[in-house]
């Protein structure tokens, strides 16, 4: 009997969702594209989170928010006091709902909201929100810019779809919220800040609002894939390590008595040098980056003041440590050779997760039904992504978790060249665009996983 | 008979000199402090120099100003355009004089007019005027912020007493003018912009005021000598070449396809390293520093850009330049290691040049005339002075110059250990500061050697 | 028809082959342990090579000798010659055979010889014999010295097995020769010198004997595997290059006048630094060491010649050939930047290629057939071996070309962990050794592949 | 009346030592050819010392020698157990006098013998005897070589000219034991091993038997002064360290596990850049220098052992501690940088020390009184000599120590650009020769020294 009515079930769900999505997208977009051009980076989403919080709660939904849901010692990479209090006044002055900038402020831009409706598995969502620190294309052809939403924030650019996802989720909120009563569990919305840097992850997970979670879905646009095709499940993110280390040596005349400074750009030199010779490792892929340096006050002044920017990653978290501890070595001694002081400062990290490959078939499942969805398995996914912190986590409560990847190139020619794909490094770019026919099929995707995996557990 | 009256001249002459100076000293150091208050790095002391041009022109001399003794190609270590319009603005705010300001605007801030009287010898008198980009000292046992005089203009200083040579050489013309009967030959004032960094004096070598010169004479206050001594001819400024570096790489996501960046950062890691590496030479005293280093986009993101902040140093010409080109081939080749791109920039230069015992042995003459002024010889002045570009091209033209050191400490005690001085080492600091005493005794000394250079020249 | 008589003849070939195989088994062990004492490094395998042209002629094989097999040119890593002198009157003295010493001296090592009968694939058979520059440990527990075949020659051991091969290949032939009646085609032996630093092997491609071959096949016996156990084909050989580099500098004293050295140790500790920090590939394994570097002539003097042992390797072609172009780069500017020069002498060097599925099929036929051979595959045999070059050269000619490994673990317990084999780690130690009933193993199964693949010609 | 006696004892006393003198000068020549021919390096003098032993006792002076002369301990560079066996065999076999060689082996090549002569000042004499390692030029031009008495021991040669002196000192002992009645205190000879490399002067001077000196005398040939002229007393030697680092690391095979190693080429070539980079010092020369460094096993093996030989030196003993400590801390640190392990072995050592002026005028008076001798004072002699240990230890002890320099050039024309001469830099070369008169003047000159300091201490 299950099976049949199931189905049948499922063919109205469907239509349903389709029917909403249909009705709300154009509004969706809207505030996809309003966020884009009030951009916002990581710690800073005052703006865009007071207007998701705004949007759930004139349907309804009833929030945690802020202190609630991050763990305020787990942030990474947190702006100075100064940049968050200016932030926080270029937020409300750019429209920032004032009901809820409060309570956001000083870097605790995260909310999560539930819809529950009786017993059934508990599904968390997640959406990140933050742009980055670039400075985005003003030439005609890039479309935000042509179409007039390209970012008025100077330097701070949506150029990784984080905008989209967002979007995407209070457009889901929205089509479950028509569709409460045939929801069977609970649906947890989680709006993320700070993805970019791998910085915001952590402290939820540290807040506790994953730990009871049966599934956890995330999913991210694919600028490097056809609109039309979905990957089902992304894996092989990178484990990541991101810090900062700061090298104090003492000043000295260069031309007077050279010989009584400590020279910390010298220090810094070395361990560049060094930090870049780390053993390749055969148990698989490791990198390290010192992305910036900044040293020195004065020409001729031995330098008293160095600050290097490094990142370390593996294809796991072992050889993600592996780097990890050596760079650390390398940085101690070098700094040590030279009569200097240090301090390492950790500034984000993420470690690797693996989608599940049994909610990976329902995602093609709900592909295929669908329809029109190509369905594609990825393997790698390149570069890292803080969602893993979150996965992890459900992960090792026995739950099961995904990472969807829905395609999104803007044009369909060229772009699927049949290899493995290489996905996040077509974004991160000043002229990063995509479809935004992929928040619909996003919205579509997602609410049918959630009927797909209630109607799972039922039987 | 000439000695004798020569003898009996000076006495008299020296008398004046000394009324007029008594006369007018308040005036003077309320110059030297309003230019400590309002203190300009170089190239844009423009409200300084416009307050002298009107001093001088009061007084009724004729001035040669801007780009009239500034030649433009010459100038080193020169601030942006826009650097250089907000110094003109912030001057013309801060008091400068209109009518002189805007041939000073734009980087030209150079200022030389003469006295003439009959025939005689051509005296070059220079003086600078530019304070250091240095954060004044603000606690009360510090003078000039205890009785309101500290610099107002934030990260400036007069830190190494060009605000009293500046003044010093508006009292020197106010007391020749007055004896302008007494004069016989001309002396030529020359104040001369962006001696910091060792930018300045090149480009007034290069509009040809030195050329003619038979003499020249440059003083500096000592704040590690006592007040009451002179050092009668400072030697041994190391010749020094002051560099950027530019490099220039190509970025890629470090990540996901490190191999296809060019590592700008390394190739200046490697750079710095080799540098200090450069071999010692057997012919003398060597230096080379690299004071700042930049480097850098974003942590994940190969390095495409580097900027190095250096300096060489050589007891004499040839062995900085034996640094300097070691250095240069340290530089090209660690940048081609890396495929990179380099540019360098030439920030300023300096020779090694000696003051003249024959000078010398005139100044000690009228120290020991004036009386109570105790001489002492200084072999080795430490740091760098552009003042010998322009004593080289007067001694190149057979010509004498000396540098008068001018004792100025503050406290008397503990300040002479009675070894050889180290002078600019005292200077360059957040409290630096000197008595104003040295003020009266530059005007006082300079002027009566004028005198005795003349009156040496008759016999 | 054909495929019952043909598996009905198979059971006799494999009879006739276990029968010939066990009754010279004792004597071929006897030329593995007689090779094994007299131990010869590569290009200096003079007694082995003239024992095994002994053996060959004796059994009536005509051979091809010497210059004949070895392109001169093509050699790489050849010792000098005065070395090579040593090694003639060394192995003259240890009992090679006269007739063949003459045409196998001065590094040509190499020996082709074939049975022929009638029409059928041309087949190659490769054999590499040389040892290793290692100390033979000598303790009791070590069985080669424990029963008196320890290498007699100071600093030169079989570490890696090659006289097994060599031994194997022997038997083979007599195999062979004795079941010439039943062969179809061409079976062509290929005793080739020099593997070790992959050195040999071109020099006899060069030589233009694989050009005709339809099959290639290879063994080597695998300490890490259990015994009764083969790799039907070993893949995955890492593509790598080794070269010297010789820097020249100018010496100095280093007291005296250091600045006119030219430092070679200099040039090369900083191109060693650099060539660590040569970035990772995205598209895969890579690898640099520099294994040596000895520099100077006296403490006291700027180091005029610094040589250094390095080698790069790329998990294929394009990336040993990526990590060799920036080596060659790093070394170059870093030679420059001291003013020194340098020459790079090429040691070795090896492609990448794979074993042939369908010969592996083939290969685990003949071991099921055998019986009590259990099959395995392996998917990365790790290290270099430069065999890779006559596969790649049958490979380009449209044959098929497999390198079987062949279980030889002395002790069977704990050996086999059930992970991907990683081959060669466990040679190349001084208390190597392996189970000789490899060698039984590789007779019957290498000799048992031939007629399987002349079979299936005929098919 | 003494001034008139002494000086008609002079001319007497003068004269007799030019008569005994004369007359074995060509002994003395022969000794100085055959310790020439038969070039020992340091700690292996055993051959000439036994030579000289025979010498003295023949005249009937009494020898302490070998360990009563030596301190164990305190020898510096001693060569392996090995090398002094076979040292001691050569020695034997090239005709050391067996009588004495027992006692001169394993690294105990001192001799010290004393002629006493009722009360008067103890004067102490030393001479060096050791060779350099360093390939005689085989060359007609070559002096040594067209004569027949370049050394026969391949890569040991005279190069410095301790052959000279110690044959001088052979000549001194015999004119002073035939003039031993007109002696009037103590004069005690000293010929010690191991000058090359500053490493035999600390264990002569730890035995004690400089401890009751008034004056110590020593002498060097000057091949870069002209015969005739002499240097009253050297001064300005550079404080020397001389150490070798022997770095352990971590062997593992660089393409299997690379990661497993820990690289000891890598932590040396670190450590290499890293001390050329040390700072200059403002209050004096510095030098370093890393001579020779071996390290490695094989190409493909990641080093596991690193052997580096270093120098520090500085105008005195405070920037020779200054470069010695900041060596050290580089070492550690960039050792630990890769988990590696290291030990400082100290082979050299040599304070500064200058020759006192009261015993240079005395040199000066004599030289006079000899006539045709040109007299000059150098200021600085370059390099480093241990003889500066002995020299301290005297002054320490309130005695005069003085170090002469005998004008030795072969050619007389072009060596003598009036400049400061820069010494030992002529010397250690292949084809280092110079005028033997020298040894002739220096037997004159120190000898009239002896009679002129103890003629001074009588009055």
């Amino acid at each position: 009997m299950s099976t049949i009515n199931i189905s049948t079930l499922e063919e109205e769900v469907l239509e349903k969702i389709r029917q909403i999505a249909d009705a709300i997208i154009n509004k969706i977009i809207a505030y996809q594209r309003d966020f884009h051009r009030f951009a916002e980076t990581g710690w800073g989403e005052i703006r865009t989170a007071s207007l998701i919080a705004r949007h759930l709660v004139e349907m309804g939904y009833e929030l945690e928010i802020g202190r609630e849901v991050i763990d305020p010692e787990s942030r990474m990479g947190l702006p100075s006091r100064d940049d968050l209090e200016k932030q926080y006044h270029r937020a409300i002055k750019q429209g920032a709902d004032p009901e809820f900038s409060g309570q956001l402020r000083d870097g605790f831009t995260g909310i999560v909201t539930q819809l529950v409706n009786g017993k059934g598995p508990i599904i968390g969502l997640r959406f990140d929100m933050d742009a980055l620190g670039l400075q985005e294309a003003r030439e005609r052809k890039h479309r935000p810019y042509r179409e007039g939403y390209a970012s008025v924030n100077d330097g701070v650019m949506h150029a990784c779809g984080h905008d989209g996802h967002a979007a995407a989720g209070m457009g889901i909120a929205e089509i479950l919220m028509q569709m409460k009563d045939q929801v069977r569990g609970t649906v947890r919305f989680i709006f993320q800040p700070a993805e970019e840097g791998v910085r915001g992850a952590k402290a939820m997970v540290k807040a506790g609002i994953l730990d009871d979670l049966d599934y956890l879905v995330g999913h991210h646009v694919l600028s490097s894939m056809k609109c039309g095709e979905i990957a089902s499940g992304m894996s092989g993110y990178a484990a990541t390590s991101k810090f900062d280390v700061v090298i104090r040596g003492k000043p000295a005349h260069a031309g007077g008595n050279p010989q009584s400074g400590n020279n910390a750009l010298l220090a810094a030199a070395n361990a560049v040098l060094n930090l870049y010779a780390i053993s390749r490792h055969s148990n698989g892929a490791t990198r390290l980056n010192v992305g910036k340096l900044n040293a020195g006050t004065a020409r001729n002044v031995i330098c008293p003041l160095a600050v290097l920017e490094i990142e370390t990653r593996g294809a796991n978290n072992e050889l993600n440590q592996y780097m990890y501890k050596k760079a650390e070595n390398i940085i101690k001694n070098s700094v040590r050779m030279y009569n200097c002081e240090y301090r390492i400062k950790f500034m984000g990290e993420a470690p690797t997760a693996d989608s599940d490959p049994a909610l990976m078939e329902l995602v093609e499942t709900c592909g295929r039904e669908i329809g029109n969805l190509t369905c594609r398995r990825i393997h790698r996914a390149g570069g890292s992504e803080d969602f893993t912190y979150m996965m992890k986590r459900v992960q090792e409560n026995d739950g099961l978790a995904v990472n969807i990847g829905i395609g999104a190139a803007l044009q369909s020619s060229d772009q699927d060249n049949g290899q493995e794909l290489n996905i996040p490094l077509a974004a991160h770019t000043s002229n990063f665009d995509f479809d935004e026919k992929a928040i619909h099929t996003a919205m579509i995707l997602v609410t049918s996983l959630i009927f797909k995996i209630m109607d799972r557990e039922r039987k």
